[in-house]
């Protein structure tokens, strides 16, 4: 009981070598920039609850802003949001004792069953998050009260930001770790999983079965580690380190083939597919050679992770986006997100597992298709502004 | 695994301070006595079981007497609860090898199955416990076999077996510790969570908001730790220190106001609140100035109590008494146990979940309301006769 | 969760001095056979899944013979029964990369999406486990990968595997530890929950409601300890120690009573109950002088055992042999194995709740009946090949 900060067995950790620190994030890692709902999901003066690196917060929309407290009275530690209780447009008040908090900085203002309490001074209350909206998401800041906050820009991939994207997107819970979606997604070789997606016919692909590890090791990933711009490791789908592999082989027997490997009118996608810290894929271009798509791995407690799945397109007019809202909505959400998507959560799901206990990290027999994750364990252990632990979840 | 009688994280004990007793009584406290069920619940020769600091009680009535055994088999361990088997008036019989107790002292007279074994020689058994049966209630004796056995009077509230005090009441499981339990009764504030109860007006109570605490800090209440008498402490609500609040303010803005506080007809009650060792509270006068309201938070198990209300009158005729009997009924059952409380059972059950892990104890604000709280964790701190621990619960 | 591989409190061990290891081994003892599964649940090229000793096992028959393997990929631990795929004969292919296994050896023979992958170099691969079908039931030998496998029989009961002994039987998961199993069946004195069987009036028996032990205490079992051939203690049930028990008293008052004990025509079975290393019991002759019960109670995990029932008889033709199998399913199957066995199924699922957090090892009562139950523990402390642990379990 002593060990409540212990996340992972130390033997575990001590086995784990450059990226000690991954397997330690078992919740995340704090002091990152995190999607957490989309816009339109937080309405002005509706508060709703989220839960992210198993921080449980209070979001709401005051004056068009969004703010996020902790979901916790500091009196009694009783989340707010057993019983809501709003008497003005910028405070929220505990069902209890009447302990009443600002929006904006968390601050206690009023005791209702104490008025004139000396405990609301004005220097104490809950916690309070640094939010932002982009892109139709909003962003929280999970870290210490005392972090120099940097630009949400630091935390996305390239061009997400970019002035002329327009995204759209879903999201849903996943019952694995957060890393499950990290590696799941970043995985070359899990393309095998994918082969009877119907994608592959409506948006004519041509996918292979695999790849072939060249004969000489060739590195195909880069590392951008530059601490003032996004941080992560680019696996390009071009280059001489992968040999597409179209059919199966068991003990010489041919098991399994794409059957038409003919390049013509083919769509050879994606071209690039790259990781971000903290938990952010980039397939470029996907799922379409006119898209792009940037997937959030958001932990929310040990167990579970929110998949934010969202579609960028680079939209010139009013008339384009709207063509993009209405393509994305009935073929890419469809084809893309939904069916493509689906054996993703279910795979991340059957292999949590095996890495619950936290052995699975250690028992694991990775090859040499698994180096660009092993690139992006190293990076990120080493480049994280700090591990979340159970005691950040605490006053 | 070794730390199977450690209850509580001993770094959290560490920084309890004057309350650490409490704090690691997840369990309760043994050596002390508690109601466990209302005595028509307990037929002649028709066994029940009950569950109290963590302890699987066996019941039964034998000519008109209780008596209360461990439901545990000596032999293998088994619950005799699992299959009832009595075979003579005075014994019960384990279903699995005839390893046949006695109600009165719980010692082993028979193995069925092996008649004339040497380990029927009367020395040996299951633990038995000492009860009573007082005001309709059953009434047991958990603690250690060789402990000197207090009057059960030293373990109520002042006046409770008054002799012509009738008592009646109801009991449900809280799914929540017993502490939790004793600190939502005893909590100044928490009328805050009362203001829309149908009782106010069905009764005509003058009922604030809450309790401003005066300028300079007055102890409004007292303690009693005479060990030969009830120990407790009693908060009165007519003195100085408590000035009722009937408007609740945010930030300067007017929220919430009682609209009729106008004295005149109205019943102030109650006058005292008072608390006592082990787990009982007392309301008085409540819910009619006519009525004493007595609380009890039966530890059950690490996460449950037994919560037995109960309304005591003083009747002087078979009339008074069949009167409130009637009225017992078609009133305070209904407007003062069942809905004025139930908003108290739904706040232990959401304040659980912040105090389950330990981390509560130490990670609350309490403030000046609280200090009638924290004088009761002290006394019993210090008074107690004893912590239950998982150690107890075996042979 | 440094004690990963602890499996039991190491101060419940201290005290359980001459079966310690007995004690200790919650997930059975390992580098042993065990029966799984009846051989025709195996049918060609359809693979099932069991759990043994907490092994998750892969089985399957190809070319007529079973193999046994892992259910868990060498690569990312998942397991492969989540989604079959077997793309040819020999093979098992996992859903996730297309890492494929030879069923015969669990050598991993290639990846399908990474041809030519070094790490299919034909000397890594997943667990796999020796097999072995005798009598209608698949045995598997769960252990160390570099144990001297020993001969089947050594791990049977004398006569199980006796050419001319016929065997029927049944199986079903019982929700205890498998010791709660073994030391239900080799238990004397629990003939005491079978009274109202069924199988008495149909098979006219005669059974007594328990066992007196003698004045002089004589001891009736022995041991068998040669480690070439079967290990157990043989229980005699016709010498002097055991005087069989008509009527139950209770301090003096009779109670209960076998109404009719007159020897004429009734069947005095059994004559012998013995318990052979590691989980099996053999009744003999039961539940007919002419039949011969083993019973096997295989560790499944801490909390289940699988409870395999089986009768068998001597068959000198074709003809008895049809004879037997018609009369097994019309009358011993239902009378013995379901009514007369399911008290002790519901026993040992009763008795877990007493054992499961181990202390019942060292709380329990036991008497001069269960002298026959130390030995076995003693026996097979002293002469198992190995306790089965976690770490077992891991790559």
């Amino acid at each position: 009981m002593s060990d409540y900060n212990q996340l992972v067995d130390p033997d575990i950790l001590k086995r784990s070598r450059k990226w000690k620190g991954y397997v330690e994030a078992k919740l995340g890692f704090k002091n990152h920039w995190y999607p957490v709902l989309f816009s339109n999901e937080v309405e002005e003066g509706q508060p709703v609850t989220a839960k992210v690196l198993g921080e449980n917060l209070l979001i709401n929309r005051v004056d068009g802003e969004v703010h996020v407290i902790r979901d916790k009275c500091m009196h009694r530690n009783v989340k707010l949001s057993r019983k809501l209780e709003c008497h003005t447009k910028g405070s929220i008040t505990c069902w209890y004792h009447g302990f009443t908090y600002r929006w904006s900085d968390g601050k206690l203002t009023n005791v209702i069953a104490a008025p004139n309490s000396k405990i609301a001074d004005g220097t104490r209350g809950i916690k309070s998050f640094p939010s932002q909206e982009a892109k139709g998401l909003v962003f929280v800041f999970i870290g210490d009260s005392d972090f120099d906050v940097p630009p949400l820009s630091t935390d996305l991939p390239p061009n997400f930001l970019d002035e002329d994207k327009y995204i759209m997107g879903k999201r849903e819970n996943v019952k694995s770790n957060w890393r499950q979606g990290v590696e799941n997604g970043f995985d070359t070789t899990h393309i095998y999983i994918h082969r009877d997606a119907k994608l592959i016919a409506n948006n004519n692909l041509l996918l292979p079965l695999g790849f072939a590890p060249p004969e000489t090791p060739v590195k195909g990933w880069e590392t951008h580690d530059d601490p003032s711009k996004p941080r992560g490791i680019v696996d390009s789908y071009e280059g001489q380190h992968l040999v597409p592999a179209f059919h199966g082989t068991i003990e010489g027997e041919k098991v399994l083939e794409i059957s038409d490997t003919s390049l013509e009118g083919k769509n050879l996608i994606p071209g690039q597919i790259s990781i971000w810290m903290p938990a952010t894929l980039k397939v470029d271009p996907w799922p379409d050679p006119s898209l792009t798509q940037f997937e959030f791995y958001v932990p929310v407690d040990a167990e579970n992770h929110m998949y934010i799945q969202t579609i960028g397109k680079t939209v010139h007019s009013e008339e384009e986006k709207r063509d993009f809202i209405q393509e994305y909505h009935s073929r890419w959400k469809v084809f893309g997100l939904e069916d493509f998507n689906s054996p993703d959560i279910w795979a991340r799901e059957a292999a949590e597992e095996a890495y619950a206990d936290d052995y699975g990290w250690i028992d694991e027999s990775l090859f040499e298709a698994d180096t660009n994750i092993l690139a992006f364990r190293e990076l990120i252990s080493k480049h994280n502004r700090g591990i979340q632990r159970p005691e950040d979840l605490r006053p």
